[in-house]
């Protein structure tokens, strides 16, 4: 079993000050966190310091707890996540097998890093901020175990926590939080992706067993789902037409009404493990329907969450992608001895990244806190989604080509974070269409079709 | 004489809080804010509501002084700046005809908006966030008008209040505050543009005249240079080959030895008016000399306000862009009657021209914040001024194109900002030397020559 | 009265190759091209030369004909249309003053470089491509003489030859190839740009004079209209509602029926004049009409025609752009002595700029071939239009930046041709309209609304 | 043994334009084309005819032999080579597997395509373009199997027939053209990749075996190593430290002195083999180094030769890109069941990416035929490898975003191309580098240090 790196956080309870700065203190001596242990910084004459990992200072802006709990999940994700995804032989490697190791969602619900922004029922009930600093230190590793964990916390955990009932509530959030129960998210079908309303997944009611409805349908794109205990499943019930969420348990589906079939051989994303959810008359009881939530609005909502997550997620695999170019710059010399970061065309592409990384950061923890105060409106974070990983794609693209010949190596783990970008910026909301959400917004008028 | 529309700002003396609503209830009242009031909002479930004019609510990270402050400015610039630009003949247009109103800047100064975040001597004492909001007012009527104001309050007196003497200050900054005295600053040489280091204005003690300096050399496309009253000039010391900043007033230099001829028939930044300073024996006294400061650390702590002044202004004129355009695409009807909005390449220009508006406003508020607690860096000056420069320019630019062949039309305003922003993203350190300053901060290492 | 450069072009005796290479050998003792003589290239072992001015050596695919009427047209213009552009005082200056010259006309006429390509009348029946030759030596001195010069070849005399009558094209195009006759090519109406199907301008048969039609509306953004003789005029016969094709003769129209009011301040193309025509029940005689072509097909081919000339034209200008910005790199020193040419990103905008010009004329002379064999279809001239201007302003635009603050005078030249070529982009076809029917040509389906 | 699709092509016996035309009926009949019957055009009023698959009609400029090539060789790709990239289980799969299938080079031998540019020893002697035609067509299918093809045919046999004694031609080519004798290129050193002139592989006198060489030192990413039977090696001559090329054969290297192990996890070109060459005094005999050349002239020659395949060899792959992404946008629907392609944002992805393959086609051509007639310089080449292949790169990204989520199944073939065509950027002198070249052609001034 795995020794927790921090005590767990329980909810309310967050570390204190105190707690955390010996914590950093303990960690520097460790040198635990190696990635800032590299920091090059420069000085003005009032002595403030330029941090390249940090150009805009954006971690003034957080509070002690914050920073807290974005050290616990940097070191987990550093320490424990970061070695598993290229493991040496015979150890099975996640990225180039596509091999996903459950535990990872337990551990860090030992930390208490699962549903981390939402109250009780074991949660943490840390900021929108937080919880999105959390998947930024998973994604600095990986944004195929950030998926997991989105997937987890914002789509599942997030949608109980808003629509459920308080038995739902009761039953399902405090396991998952422990990360003992997985959950999974099922709104994609194979002919319906960037327009769900269009959905063919039907739930009926039961013909001869009441309160329970039989649901029927495909769902792709899953992440999760060969592996998830719950699937909340969103369907068109045949009464009225009208979409509604259903908690789908595996363990309670008679033999042959659920398959969860995995989708192998992907381009990115190598690292989590995605599937379909095949529902043929599948019995679910009336109980884990959500109550109240009709039509999009509860599907929207969910995603609203995990995207914000994105937002801020993908600003660390952009992170490690420019620790990674700068190190390289550094470290490899051509012409006359020269390091690479002498040549003005090396130099323009980390000036370029670091900016992107720095003003995304700022716009996602704006977007955060204005979610907090009930500000929010799902246009922000439609921005903060598209141009978060639009650039951080973009950039990350732009880093690799430092690497020169040497980029085709998956050991310099820039071309995984290319290969999962591209992904991300397609997944929630492909990029294009929250251009045509913002239009919509901007003009008030529609040009989906 | 000008009426002030509002009472005068005094050092620590901003408006209160009723003083800021009630103004705000009487433009409301009279439409004088005409682009506020075409809002166009979305509202999400919870009530918040998505403003495009300002898409990530930078506005609730302002204090109530701010948003007063930014209110007068705004005011000001749309009923008082905007008229001039084009105006109906037989009156002189300052765009068309590179004619710059000297009266502005009395205005100005009449209203407190100038050396806004300077304290004392008649300043206002504000935030650099205040200040920057009053450079965006001013630029979104035109990049033109921001630059005269910023020679004045960021390169001129802010260079005083930072370097001058005590008999300096207060020689200079009270009538500079009021506008009454006009200031222009003299750095770059016909030689010497990215690389003051290398300048070749040299001042030499006056072989006869004790405590006088003789002023030789000339310094070009200086804003305000020939309507300016004192021109702080940057000199190399005869004696140590160091530089040294020197206050130059017209009044006391001898027939010969001051010209300072306008440059017309520019590109851009029309309204602005811009000159040569030739310097030929020019007798200083030295009292006028800074006493302490030396070397490029001098001109470059100016500049450094200057730019930050730029990085909000340009959104001032990015902004006004995304309105032009976004008014144009909705009452301009190509195509079965449908208005340009409807088209999603009209609708990804505007999601992309608001995104970056939104990041760069957010960017530029942080750093000001920074910088008011001594914990900004150049580089982060750096790094908002070309960004938000090279945004600005290049979304006003894709903006234009909704405007099809009427962009060619002055009438519409938008070529106006594109030619302006240009110049922006070349002064005060070309973009280029921007991204080196940024790549040696991130690197360590200097690519430069 | 203007002394013929070379002796007169006439029809089908185009320059023998013998007096070419005599002109050329003229010329370089003269020194009369002196941008081809500061060639610098760089020889491979083959004795091959690279030439940045040609880079993949598109010479080789001219004949003979071509190249003797490329040389004509670009002594021409770099001797008496390139002084004119900025004149220095008390002279009118064309640029800076929006001063077109009509005298121009003449001169080409003399030279026989209007409708060169067009068989008799005194045309000189020359290819395709070097009738774009032509174009490209006229804009690589300024984009709107090259438009007032493509008005008059491809869009009116290119549309007579093409639909006119016998009679009319032997009242009209010989006048007009020698430049007596001017005209002016009437489609776009103020309400109607991108989708002149709609217009609103109509002819109806006079009421009382048979033989006649009365003509009513407005067509707006017209080049040369306010000095034109002939102006071909599209509008919708009231009998029928489709679109047929008028010459009116300003000569004929009385008083009060035609109006050509000029357009000033532009943003760009201020070489040329710009103006609109507006008709009140103007008669016209039936004589006059083009007596077959009905609906879009008739102003379409024309503006094919012309879409052609731009394609090769904007590709001058973006050599001229290349050619000062690499004279400005090679002589601006900053940084320890370097030549700005000596820096990376300098060195990036020009590699970026020769290949968008080396492959956008390559493209242009295929198309060329192809047209003069019936082999092209309007989505290739779609695309080489769209394509080649797009490329060139945006080449034109980061080499500007370049010339840093200087960019902002007008002597240098570059920030004019940026503001030619934002027009160039979108008149004769938006590039997004192009990008629409390239869109409609790929895929089969239809998105203009 | 593989039965011929056609016959064998033979040294200056290339197909008849009867065989060829036959051949393409047949083709058409019998559909073995089929990406080259879901042919749309729109046709124009003359008769042409826009073809999407070759928008600028460049097969105009080929002549019959390069045509009935060109068929031959794409009806092998798509007959044979396609199958192999994805097999079904239990096949060993070629991309996902990262397993190259040796018999590919007998097969393209037995067919006459490798080194078919080069005359005598059984090569077929056709044109530069014909040659780079194959690599189009193999590109089409995959970048891997051209790079196998390029190394082979360019580099290996191309060096040869340059520099070699006669001896070396008579003993290597013929078997090398018929696909028996597999070569490969070892230049680059895992210490120095742009920068070749550093290398460190050298060679000295055997000190007791006369007339041999001991070469030691090690080559990194080199395509073809670790199956290769002959290995072209550069390396120092260790008396006159000048660079000069041997021909290793496996067979004669003592064990222990010759080493080639296989780079896996590749994360582009995986259905290519790749390798090191690790060299331990090993002995070579002096009548396997070549006789004249020496420095980098050698190897440059062979790398000029084979980028000018990679330059045309993208353009398949590009070209797929287009026509999977056109297949997937008319066959995918979302929001009112309008197929994608009726959406603007995906029109323009097709058209840009159309565009960039027309021209990019042209400028090949262009060069080839250049190159045949001793005119092509290595600029030219760098400009036409750097554009095509980054546009190839760039589009085939852009193109991806068309397929949503599904983009990220290995399935489409896209992610593919992605993967592939960042390798081809990268290797044989990377973007900047080829950019850098460009600009010192341009400028006379080189900024590589």
């Amino acid at each position: 079993m795995l020794r927790p790196v921090v005590p767990r956080l329980r909810s309310h309870t967050l570390l204190s000050y105190a707690t955390r700065t010996k914590l950093r203190q303990q960690q520097q001596q460790q040198q635990l966190l190696p990635r800032y242990s590299r920091n090059y910084a420069s000085s003005s004459a009032s002595g403030a310091v330029f941090n390249w990992q940090d150009p805009l200072a954006s971690n003034t802006l957080l509070t002690d707890e914050e920073l807290a709990i974005a050290d616990t999940a940097e070191r987990y994700c550093q320490e424990r996540l970061l070695p598993r995804v290229l493991l040496p032989p015979p150890r099975i490697e996640a990225y180039r097998d596509e091999n996903y190791d459950r535990e990872i969602l337990s551990e860090m619900g030992e930390l208490g890093l699962l549903g981390a922004n939402l109250q009780g029922y074991g949660c943490a009930g840390a900021s929108t901020v937080a919880a999105g600093l959390i998947t930024r230190a998973v994604e600095r590793v990986d944004s195929g175990y950030r998926s997991g964990m989105s997937v987890q916390s914002s789509l599942v955990m997030g949608g109980i926590h808003e629509f459920g009932t308080t038995e739902q509530k009761e039953k399902f959030l405090e396991p998952m939080a422990r990360g003992k129960l997985l959950g999974a998210f099922g709104l994609t079908e194979p002919n319906h992706g960037s327009d769900p309303g269009s959905m063919e997944t039907t739930a009926r009611q039961h013909p001869t067993k009441s309160g329970y409805f039989l649901l029927s349908g495909s769902k792709t794109w899953i992440t999760n789902s060969p592996i998830a205990d719950v699937l909340m499943v969103w369907a068109k019930l045949a009464e009225t037409g009208k979409i509604r969420g259903f908690l789908v348990e595996r363990k309670d589906c008679p033999p042959g009404t659920l398959e969860t079939p995995p989708i192998k051989n992907k381009n990115g994303l190598r690292a989590s493990i995605t599937g379909m959810i095949q529902l043929d008359n599948c019995p679910v009881p009336a109980a884990n329907m959500f109550p109240d939530v009709e039509g999009l609005r509860g599907p929207f909502s969910c995603l609203n969450s995990a995207r914000y997550g994105i937002s801020l997620g993908v600003m660390g695999a952009l992170e490690d992608c420019i620790s990674r170019a700068r190190t390289y710059a550094l470290e490899r010399r051509q012409f006359k001895n020269n390091p690479l970061a002498k040549y003005q065309l090396v130099q323009k592409k980390l000036a370029d990244a670091a900016t992107d990384a720095a003003y995304g950061t700022l716009a996602a923890i704006q977007v955060g806190r204005l979610k907090d105060e009930g500000k929010a409106t799902p246009e922000m974070i439609s921005m903060i989604k598209r141009q978060n990983c639009d650039r951080a794609l973009h950039n990350a693209r732009v880093l690799q080509e430092i690497f020169g010949g040497n980029a085709v190596s998956d050991e310099y783990g820039i071309g995984r974070h290319v290969a999962n970008l591209f992904v991300t910026q397609t997944y929630e909301g492909q990029s294009d269409i929250h251009s045509l959400i913002l239009g919509r917004a901007i003009t008030g008028v529609q040009a989906f079709a």
